[in-house]
């Protein structure tokens, strides 16, 4: 059986997780591959501290590029992460001819061109299936086993740490701060938790799954973003009430030759399948023109998921390499991919909460405000609490279009009749 | 762009979704593959009725072995199904060194070692993702996607029509027959239900799952199975009541270095997350090692769902041809698979309901002849309503051993205490 030498950047804890799942499976996936992956080296600039798995020391190096340079390597593995020691090594890697495997979603959603473009000048393999989903194989799914499909929309959960807050707002009645300090008090969110909460770790995969699902190369910086900073728990319990569940979520929809890639907070009707995707968990829902609804769910992130993930990656590199197969797989935006559409162009249906005076009058001034812009009120609900000769009125949408929503909203800001900033939040599912 | 000629066997349901989607995606199938897929031959026993797609009548013919034959034709797709001709076109297309693309579960479950064994011999390319889970790519998930993973466990609902006749006796109240006869009139069984609603297709698919998941060749024959005809709805009330939902589950488990697959109704809680797919759909649960559980849900048949998986199989074929890069993939049953765990020997939580005498020491008898047999109860509970001098009484168990439960069964079944036959479903998840 032939030994395939499998070179690891990055020694974290996907990293870890790596090197314990060879240890435990490696025999299996050797069965089950024909060829044994044989871990060369791990590289990390720290290579003291204890990571909860044994590794002979003598496979330990502080020197990245040596790793790359490394002729028993046939595989590199990049769990470094980030946009700048990562990409060099992977560059490097790529022009050797040397396959990849990465988890890295920042790299390859901001530098999609360099990155995508290298290997296929280069006729090299890269996968990245653990750049989204952690454990669940979603990359894959839409790659191959739903290739034959016109996907018409995706909504996911990418993220673990937002889902988790979220979660925790709606079922324990916390404030997004009190919230974010349970997570990072377990562990789910960084000490500088602005990658996940802000929405742009979730705007690097949803630019990667667009990419996949719609063909071209949609990068990260083309994808508006909001995050869940903001989310008032009030509008957590005003949506529980109206039968929705509010997620961050990757919107991505086609609408005839545009693309419409989007990250924000959403109120998702209760049943729809995203709105049991709970906790830490993520889940992918493709619509797809023959399949289908289909419905991809797991752990998102973690150290085994996504060590499961890389592993898989890796184990189709070793079936490229023995059957000679190199970029059997297209890179990612193969193809002329739809332009994109502008957040002023999307459309969506809308929840809106609205301070406003308690005298006569008010509620026809507002809703003259959304009539003049084509956007159709389909509930309104005065919810209990003044505050300050305010009360909090809800408004859901039929479907509107961005920029109308944008001028209703300046309009209705200048009102001396509305107290607060307005809070807007769309509705899909 | 080279052409890849493509010769389809069976246009019947699934036959037509394939030329369909061909139609609908060959153009957008061909810029993601790097070659054009077409369609070169159609051949089905009736080439005269009306299958809503439109075939140039050139391509239809009578003659599904000159379609084989035929040099033009580079894959052949089988869906035909049973195992008869399509056993012989199959086998004939093998020889030839012909890859073939199938969603014959019935012949690949009940023929494993000839089928597999075959493509092994001539080295050919056996694809079959749509005989498991229609739309839902979880045959790609479990081979390549979760290939790192030890698979300790696979629990899924994979018949549609089964699933809707539970689905409508628990939200209708409908008994079994009664529920099967809406599912004939909606076009969700078949005239001769049998293969689903005795479990002979579910026990066809937890077959090639188990073989995929845990190694070795499980033939369908290895698989205990029982089927939902003779379910009664007072027991799916009683199970509601006690917080579980009643699904027809293909049970993959391994057990140290036992595999334990078997195809039942069975008890599942209620938040669990396949007490939650419902009607047609179908869901499937692993637990892997390393991913922990990934759920994968969608259409489990019909035409359009099947072909986007038949179809994602011909494009797996196409990037071989392309790539060169034959049996990149092994067939099923690489590696010497577990033992098969015997019936007796298979271990589950059960729940029982019994129709006993409504005197004093009843129960003590009963107690006694469950405890001898290390049938330990974790609840009773006497259920509303005489029948002629008998009340029902449910008892739901821990964990207990096969040969133990059958035992304790016979026993009861022979005391003059016990009016009609006892009820015993196991309980998973």
């Amino acid at each position: 059986m032939r030994d395939i030498g499998l070179g690891l950047l990055g020694f974290g804890t996907v990293g870890a997780g790596v090197v314990e799942g060879l240890q435990r499976n490696g025999e299996l996936l050797s069965a089950r591959l024909g060829a044994r992956p044989v871990l060369r080296a791990v590289a990390d600039l720290d290579i003291a501290s204890d990571r909860g798995v044994a590794v002979d020391t003598g496979l330990l190096t502080r020197d990245a590029a040596a790793v790359v340079a490394d002729p028993a390597v046939d595989v590199v593995i990049e769990l470094i992460g980030g946009t700048g020691t990562a990409r060099a090594l992977i560059v490097d890697a790529l022009r050797r001819g040397k396959p990849v495997v990465t988890a890295n979603k920042a790299l390859l959603a901001e530098h999609a061109e360099e990155i995508f473009g290298l290997a296929a000048e280069t006729g090299t393999d890269l996968y990245y299936g653990a750049s989204v989903g952690g454990g669940i194989p979603i990359i894959r799914a839409l790659r191959e086993g739903l290739v034959a499909n016109r996907v018409d929309q995706v909504l996911a959960i990418l993220n673990g740490t937002c889902n988790f807050i979220l979660t925790e707002m709606e079922s324990s009645g916390l404030s997004f701060d009190e919230a974010l300090a349970e997570a990072t008090a377990r562990g789910y969110a960084e000490a500088e938790p602005s990658l996940d909460v802000d929405g742009h770790d979730t705007a690097h995969k949803a630019a990667l799954l667009a990419s996949l699902a719609c063909g071209g190369l949609v990068g990260s910086r083309a994808v508006p973003v909001e995050g869940i900073r903001r989310l008032a728990l009030a509008d957590i319990r005003n949506a529980l009430d109206l039968g929705y569940r509010i997620k961050l979520l990757a919107v991505i929809k086609t609408a005839g030759d545009r693309l419409d890639v989007r990250v924000h907070p959403t109120l998702v009707p209760l049943d729809h399948v995203l709105a049991s995707v709970n906790g830490v968990y993520n889940g992918v829902v493709v619509e797809g023109d023959l399949a289908g609804r289909t419905l991809f769910y797991g752990r998102g992130a973690g150290r085994n998921p996504t060590a499961s993930t890389v592993l898989g990656d890796v184990a189709d590199v070793i079936r490229n390499l023995l059957s000679g197969s190199v970029r059997r797989i297209p890179g990612l935006g193969a193809g002329a991919g739809p332009e994109p559409v502008s957040p002023a162009d999307s459309r969506s249906r809308y929840y809106f909460r609205l301070m406003l005076a308690d005298r006569p009058g008010v509620l026809a001034t507002i809703a003259a405000a959304f009539g003049n812009r084509e956007i159709s009120i389909a509930s309104a609900l005065q919810k209990g609490g003044h505050e300050e000769g305010y009360v909090p009125v809800v408004f859901v949408t039929h479907e509107a279009v961005g920029r109308n929503v944008a001028q209703a909203l300046a309009e209705i800001r200048g009102l001396d009749v509305v107290g607060a900033e307005p809070v807007a939040i769309r509705i899909e599912g």
